[in-house]
């Protein structure tokens, strides 16, 4: 039965491998994944891709990069772009820790990160996408100026980021603390983002500037 | 019988003439409200004193000027540091915004704003004393590295308050969403800290660096 449903998986991404890009090294070397020369905002753990689906149609000025490490979800994000013809959608199929490694610099204009996981346990601190760590990857390839827009429904996990984004001196803006009710425009909601809040809990988000 | 009421407080607050700064002269322009050279904390809007009076008690190397303009609160604040025989605690009866008037400099090594008035709707948000404009006034009577630290309940008054430290280039530090479940040690309650938390509401909380 796994077997089964593996097989079944892999030709489904198979067919969408136009978007997916399975090896770092294409990433971390290749001077355009993208044939224009605009802005590349890069998402890290796009789930199952709402988020990054209605923000390119938005802004089909930009390219995005969303790298996932769940094929199982990544899967569905993946043929969302196929479906609707998207140009401007990539998708690294692997873990964010790989870009410790990236060696083109400064290339990204932003980066986005929606209901990370918390990783509730102290000890467990280092895994969480904004500990320090990932925020020295973050500066070394985000471009200057360049910016982290990030949401989250958990409040310790979003305490932590505020203090985390502060120790490592970065100016952050726009920190809402509810931000459905915030006034804030042009929100794109994530799945995450749809469950949480309909299940009346308030949302985070800030901006962080590197 | 209003008139009893307020003969029978100016008696009270005559009483406790030794602790009680009245005239902003005196503050804005004296070298030395107290007999040594420790250190100056300021309070802004200090209430019926709950704090201050603790704070004191567990600094004694520290002097506390403590600024409320409401007389019938201060009075009760000032009796507690009389009936204590505090050294260390004065009060300045009146208003925070006489100190952008203050020309001894920066003198304070840190302030305090404790559960401040919200002033809910948005044109009211200058009187904030978290709005720029205070901050300015901060700034000019804060040594430089001073801090400010700042509790509240309101959940829309913190997210403006960050915002307003943040905007104005300060860095923040130790930063929670839930102080009384943080860990954090050697909290001092306040009485509205008492009451809100009692309530169960989370408490907020910051430092900010000058
Ligand atoms: C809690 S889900 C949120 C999904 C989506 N962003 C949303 O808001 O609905 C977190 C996602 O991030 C992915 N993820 C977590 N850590 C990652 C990493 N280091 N690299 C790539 N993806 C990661 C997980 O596989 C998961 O799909
Ligand atoms: C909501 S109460 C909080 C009292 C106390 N800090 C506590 O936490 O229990 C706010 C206090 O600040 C005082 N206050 C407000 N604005 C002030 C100002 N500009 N100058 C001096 N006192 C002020 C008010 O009179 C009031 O006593």
């Amino acid at each position: 039965m796994r077997m089964r449903k593996k097989k079944h998986r892999d030709d489904r991404l198979n067919a969408c491998a136009d978007f997916i890009i399975n090896d770092f090294e294409k990433i971390k070397t290749e001077e355009k994944l993208f044939d224009n020369d605009n802005p590349v905002h890069l998402e890290i753990g796009c789930g199952k891709g709402r988020f990054i689906t209605e923000t390119a149609k938005l802004n089909p000025n930009i390219n995005f990069l969303a790298a996932e490490k769940n094929l199982d979800v990544l899967l569905l994000a993946a043929e969302k772009i196929k479906n609707e013809n998207i140009k401007n959608v990539k998708f690294f199929a692997g873990d964010a820790n790989n870009f410790a490694d990236f060696e083109r610099g400064k290339v990204f204009d932003r980066i986005y990160i929606n209901f990370c996981d918390p990783w509730k346990k102290n000890r467990q601190a280092k895994r969480r996408l904004t500990h320090k760590n990932f925020l020295e990857i973050y500066k070394n390839i985000l471009k200057d100026g360049g910016e982290l827009h990030f949401k989250t429904d958990n409040t310790d996990l979003f305490e932590f980021s505020l203090n985390s984004f502060a120790d490592f001196g970065l100016n952050m803006k726009n920190i809402t603390l509810n931000l459905h009710k915030s006034g804030f425009e042009g929100n794109v909601m994530t799945e995450y983002e749809k469950l949480f809040s309909e299940k009346g809990q308030p949302i985070y988000r800030c901006e962080v500037v590197f």
